[in-house]
């Protein structure tokens, strides 16, 4: 991690225009192989073919990330923002219990970003393709005149039966969440520590020590597509199921919104590790608050029937962190103190300290 | 056309933090309406489920528009640029020889940018959807420090057999394009002017007069689905296809490219409208330039087996601008006067004046 803050641009690196576009496209795109046997034809026409498989459906997915909003190029190397960029398309399908196939990538780059630096994020792009075993189809690369943006559409297909959405939960059904939640919060706190230090004096090199787990899931988020077998060996399907991408208080009010219920959340129950706690005293924030509002988790959120309640007793992959009540009582967060809290009263955003 | 230099923003309207992106997502999206079998489910969850439609093959096609690079709010119109950004995702669809069926959306947007002006430019996405027929089926909207950026995502299918790539293109078959060429530049040309003349006297209302026609061709491009009916009554598929977005030059050049082939232009055939010509002259810019290199025409550009030559003489639809060469012999434009270029000395970007 020590080179976190190196600057992009410099000596030696090749600006855009020297090489013009197609050049860029062809550099970055010409290691890409394809896995999937959907993929009829990748990078380098007007449109990616895709074949469908027998008796699936398709589903895909656009998101945005915006420098100086979603990113900070001073500390997010840029190979672990393209990454994350596929990580994150890669969930929205998750999200559905589908199996992610192929992304398309779209760029918009201000001047100041070199051949060397988009190679760079590449690099992460084709890193992560190669993680989830998805393949890099298309694109578009075009001029900014604010810095970076980039834009991911995700494709991925399954059975239609095996398909979940977020409308299907009901009363009385438990609400559960895979992995902990807050660390990658708790991780771009870090990173914008460690900025701040590293104006003050640019010779000090960042020490994240015994905080890396954090920054890792800042950095390198992971999308669950492991928990798709986790649902087989219960033996149930979610009954409605989102992705844990803008806090679990706005994931759940969503989940809820669309499905027309209630929610009753259990402040104990919620998954935080304790490096979150840890940092989160020292940095006088409330760890719930990190899990509720911080984002960017990538873990699912999702609804099971209540008979599956004893399976989940001490389950390596899932905790249970309420219920579903009907809409009109609304969303409700049990404090550690047995208090009840409408949701959205602790769901204000956490300032990064 | 008496509105196009109308201010975005003003006393009345609202903020988007005021009703926040939940809300604004439900305005823009609530009067969708689904006109494709194939489209399972639309905006509102994860991600969008299309259902593949027997026997065909799906495309996918990514592209980015980026305020102060691809589009001026000073004088383009939202709902004419929320149109505008479909039709540039369904050409591309069109490009394959595809049939558009389904478009995601996704919108970075600065603070200026009221609920609105987005309703306002959603307009325009739903007029071209329905002009179209194609389903908005997903988005994303978020912040942006610099302006809009809009990310349209263009879904189509076809049996595979009716699929044409870029890269199909022979030795001695004909180079043909669709429609005329040059005018959306010329437009963009008038709205330039236009913009300069209201900053020096805000007071002066544009008057396009006898202009209108290149005025539409810049804000209200159309992609041309009709021409897949157009080889079907020729009795012959292109042997390859793309759209003319970038300027006849560069898209020529990125199909000869493709196809490993060389290509030989005539400048008296290409397509050109009398009102580009006149336009042309009174600006000062060369008229063949401005369909070389001004791009969104938003035509087709496509190869053809010479033995249809007879059918093509005098077409409504379809201009013979050039056959198709070694690729050893280059990119060559024979101009008015019998001299042969390489065609890329011609194909500078033409300022705009």
């Amino acid at each position: 991690m020590s080179n976190l803050l190196k600057k992009v641009g410099g000596e030696g690196l090749t600006p855009i225009g020297q090489i013009g576009v197609p050049a860029l496209i062809e550099r970055i795109t010409s290691q890409g192989v394809h896995r999937q046997a959907s993929t009829r034809l990748g990078v380098g026409d007007d449109a990616a073919r895709i074949l469908s498989l027998t008796n699936e459906e398709c589903v895909v997915t656009t998101d945005l990330m915006v420098e100086g909003v979603h990113f900070d190029t001073t500390y997010f190397p840029l190979m672990h923002l393209g990454y994350k960029v596929v990580v994150a398309g890669i969930s929205d399908v998750v999200a559905m219990n589908a199996v992610p196939r192929q992304i398309l990538l779209a760029l918009a780059i201000s001047a100041k970003y070199t051949v060397e630096a988009i190679e760079e994020l590449y690099k992460g792009v084709h890193a992560a393709c190669a993680e989830y075993g998805v393949d890099l189809v298309g694109g578009d690369v075009t001029s900014s005149t604010g810095g970076l943006t980039l834009s991911i559409t995700a494709i991925g297909s399954a059975p239609a039966e095996r398909m979940v959405g977020r409308s299907g939960a009901r009363k009385g059904e438990l609400i559960c969440v895979s992995g902990d939640l807050g660390a990658a919060f708790m991780g771009l706190n870090l990173l914008e520590r460690e900025k701040r230090i590293y104006r003050e004096d640019p010779g000090i090199q960042p020490d994240f020590g015994a905080y890396e787990y954090l920054l890792q899931r800042q950095i390198r988020p992971a999308a669950r597509i492991d928990m798709a077998a986790v649902f087989d060996r219960l033996g149930c399907l979610p009954t409605a199921l989102i992705d844990l991408s803008s806090g679990l208080g706005r994931d759940i009010a969503a989940l809820c919104r669309a499905s027309g219920v209630g929610c009753r959340l259990y402040e104990d129950r919620i998954p935080i590790d304790p490096l979150v706690h840890e940092l989160a005293t020292h940095f006088h924030i409330d760890p719930t608050l990190c899990a509720l509002s911080g984002g960017e988790d990538y873990e699912l959120l999702f609804t099971l029937p209540a008979s599956v309640s004893e399976k989940l007793e001490g389950h390596p992959d899932i905790s249970m962190v309420g219920y579903i009540t009907e809409a009109e009582d609304g969303l409700v967060l049990v404090s550690h103190s047995g208090q009840e809290h409408e949701l959205h009263r602790r769901m204000y955003t956490p300032e990064v300290q």
